[in-house]
């Protein structure tokens, strides 16, 4: 297997911020902010799309406690979640990764998107959404 | 409560995408692009650091389905999952909510930060965060 995140844990490489059974958490090289975290499953799942729910779930718990950890322990005043999946999507690794950036009043980072995608559907796409959800949710019923 | 998403699900005044008991998912008004969709807990929790374990899990299962929705229904070739809590997180309105926007190959938008956060921290932060959550963890068994 020659994806990097699943490296550093076999080879025990990064830097270490939660290493657990079914997450794991460490510091990227390259930093947006200091304390700058990548949550990930230790298991290897490329995207959001293919993580089973209950791995996602533990992921998300392990976020919100990295989440809570930069309040208590970096005196951060917030937090951004930010996560890529799939092709288009600028994800840089495909081994899911959710980044927990602390966020201090005043320093210089946005991480609002820029730009705008006009990637044209013709009919109305949130209700497009909403009955594809529908019918997934009555075959499951 | 004067919460906008809150008022939305009293007053029914979403383009809903999904609506279920713990967690909704509706078109915002200004969108990044044909699809973006805000997933939310139906309750009031201003922020990732204020909900419960459970809700979280439940909300990211809507991310999820909704994730896949997008790519077999609008042909997105992969999404973004974007998220602020807090001050200074450039969080729009306090009642925590998840964008999910589809992404297709080659149209002008990048989720990516931009600049980067300069904030002054003396010591390893990354060393700081796994001190606390080793902590936390000791306290917890």
């Amino acid at each position: 297997m020659d994806c990097t995140f699943c490296g550093l844990i076999r080879e025990d490489a990064a830097h270490w911020v939660a290493r657990e059974a079914v997450t794991c958490a460490f510091s990227p090289l390259d930093s947006l902010a200091p304390g700058h975290t990548l949550v990930i499953p230790t298991q290897h799942y490329a995207d959001v799309f293919d993580t089973p729910h209950d791995v996602l779930a533990a992921t998300m718990a392990l976020v919100q406690r990295v989440a809570g950890a930069m309040r208590s322990a970096l005196d951060a005043s917030g937090v951004n979640i930010l996560s890529a999946s799939g092709l288009g999507s600028e994800q840089s690794v495909p081994h899911l990764h959710f980044h927990v950036v602390p966020r201090w009043m005043g320093y210089g980072i946005s991480t609002w998107p820029t730009g705008r995608s006009e990637h044209h559907l013709t009919d109305d796409p949130g209700a497009r959404l909403a009955a594809f959800l529908a019918r997934e949710q009555h075959h499951r019923s």
